[in-house]
């Protein structure tokens, strides 16, 4: 169980990261029924709040629904294809693959791009697909590859997919609010993600934003696929301050005072540079440790960092010496786990405990060498 | 919005309902990454409390998922009946019918045994049904329906499922912990329940409880039909200490304290007492001012009483009064809306509470009545 006797961990995982004191407070505003006129408030303020903070107002709606990024995504999802057309999937890390799955699960035709892990996803491979695919009714993207820290280039690819019939679902869980290009520009009919991560709130609660014109036409033109994700009927309840289900209370709280936190530090603009700035800090730490980073850095995302482990060090290792000096790190994913480490900086999070911890992970490393150097390899696979 | 200024409202509907400071208080223990061995630590803690609390331990596992407990019982649903076979669906309100929604919506052929939303389903209906449809792979009953404050014979119609093939799916949302029969006496392969009402915790995480022999059987030939509802998935991960996505964890450290509160506020037969205690006082008042109570004795819930709107008392006039001295009930839903309303008493909630809340209605009653009498009906509809 947990150790209250110890100091806090900082969390480097991405997602839930590190909350202010501000927003777990917020958490304990008290109980409140959904079907009283406070909670339509809130829910209003909270709808409003996320497209006006992510400059998506004029051109987008949202919609909540309690549970993680991924049931955001695949509600959106199932909004988004009429019946007998296709998903265009861009597949380059465990999120893409995920939407894939989702589609084979439901039943929706699906054609794939795919890339290796480290690698972007081509936009002119796209614009081949959909000219080869006619009846692709929507393309899946994922805008910031959290299992890798690469950042697909949505921007481009929103620009092709809008000249299209088809819509674009971009899955921007781990992107949201913190990552370029800025959202309108991505063009994209439902964008989607959480109240954690970037936005800085607790996990509970998340959310898909639908663009006025294809995206609300779409959830006209799809009949719904089941009753939890069921989108065109949440938004229909939301937009009278009214929800389908039990909604996570406590989660809309801490969204809601995350909100105001973020417009506070400055909004958009001021969340992005405090992630470039974050993700500076770490990047020339690891240089200065001889990491390599896997991904080339125009594709790198603000948030997390994809590091190979140095030889004969092992991801659970590293790990655990890094948390009992009060860091948590996350393994890497898939195709990725066996060689590399991932580092995340979203959260409420200082640049001084971004330099504390790369600090600490030189004394780990260091520690390790000189422990291999006195003792030797401890099996045929590990070298000093 | 809220204002804090006023004393907090007593929660008279049905979830969320009022929780205590304790477990308001364990949704702020601190961020924690879900990945690390101490969410695995705080999920098994609640995995083996639910089933040792409602006294499953020896028959069920349990599976959590965050989200309202209609997600619990679509993940139940879709995991409970194999492809190419049907359900029976037992609808007397609206969690019946819209379970039925669900199953329409998912492609699953369904048979249903209908009754009127005050009486029980009949039993012999349900032997018939399967009798005349040897397709039917699971049969789904709401055991309380809170629409009505109606409990149905799930005890006698789990006697009859468990002599076929089919599995019984029972939505115990707002039933689990607090309404006979106990829980293993209805042998049920998927018990539905939230973390919120019954429990005491706060919404944002639900949980199916699985049978060990048919249920677990089920699990294993129904292949998914999706990703964030996806039972196996999730069972598969839990049992290991991990999640399929990221978890609501505050609503899991609530839960994780409402069950401990649950344990020392002396468990399972305590709360059953204790909520029998709480319908009798209410009723008692209820029956003092002579207000219907359309469902009859035998068949009430130990939770919800739906209650006639006095003659000329609209619902929405009602509720505001009740509002201002501190108090919120609930409109009743679908056929019986324009004619009831709904007292709930779930939730942290003290006898003399529930005797203030009589008193006041009283007085509100009376004072509408007062105004009645000296103003003469207001429309052509409204008598004293």
């Amino acid at each position: 169980m947990i150790d209250h006797a110890r100091p806090a961990l900082v969390l480097l995982n991405p997602g839930p990261a590190n909350t202010s004191e501000r927003v777990r407070g917020a958490l304990t505003r008290g109980d409140l029924c959904h079907r009283e006129s406070e909670f339509g408030d809130l829910l209003g303020v909270i709808r409003a709040g996320l497209v006006e903070t992510l400059h998506l107002a004029d051109s987008h709606e949202a919609v909540v629904i309690s549970g993680s990024g991924t049931a955001a995504v695949e509600m959106s999802l199932l909004s988004a294809v009429r019946p007998g057309r296709s998903v265009l999937v861009l597949d380059n890390g465990v999120y893409g693959a995920r939407i894939r799955r989702m589609c084979e699960l439901h039943g929706l035709p699906v054609h794939v791009v795919e890339a290796d892990w480290r690698q972007p996803i081509d936009p002119a491979r796209v614009a081949d697909a959909l000219a080869a695919h006619p009846d692709v009714d929507a393309v899946a993207a994922v805008m910031h590859e959290t299992s890798s820290g690469l950042v697909n280039p949505v921007r481009e690819i929103g620009g092709i997919v809008a000249a299209t019939d088809a819509v674009l679902v971009v899955d921007a869980i781990s992107a949201t609010g913190h990552e370029e290009p800025d959202l309108p520009e991505i063009r994209a009919d439902f964008v989607c993600g959480t109240a954690n991560k970037g936005l800085h709130g607790l996990p509970g609660a998340s959310f898909s934003l639908v663009s006025r014109d294809k995206g609300l036409a779409r959830l006209r033109d799809v009949p719904a696929r089941g009753v939890y994700l069921d989108m065109s009927g949440h938004l229909a309840a939301q937009r009278v301050g009214d929800v389908l289900h039990t909604p996570a209370i406590p989660a809309y709280y801490a969204l809601d005072e995350a909100i105001r936190e973020f417009r506070e530090q400055g909004g958009y603009p001021a969340r992005v540079a405090d992630y470039r700035a974050r993700a500076a800090v770490l990047r020339a730490g690891l240089d200065r440790l001889g990491l390599e980073l896997p991904i080339a850095p125009p594709h790198r995302s603000n948030s997390v960092t994809t590091a190979r482990l140095p030889e004969g060090v092992s991801y659970q290792r590293l790990h655990d010496a890094l948390k009992e000096r009060g860091f948590v790190v996350y393994a890497a994913q898939g195709a990725l786990s066996s060689e590399f480490f991932r580092v995340s900086n979203m959260g409420h999070l200082s640049l001084e405990t971004l330099e504390r911890f790369v600090s600490e992970l030189a004394d780990v490393l260091s520690a390790t060498h000189t422990r291999q150097v006195r003792t030797g390899p401890s099996s045929p696979g590990e070298r000093s």
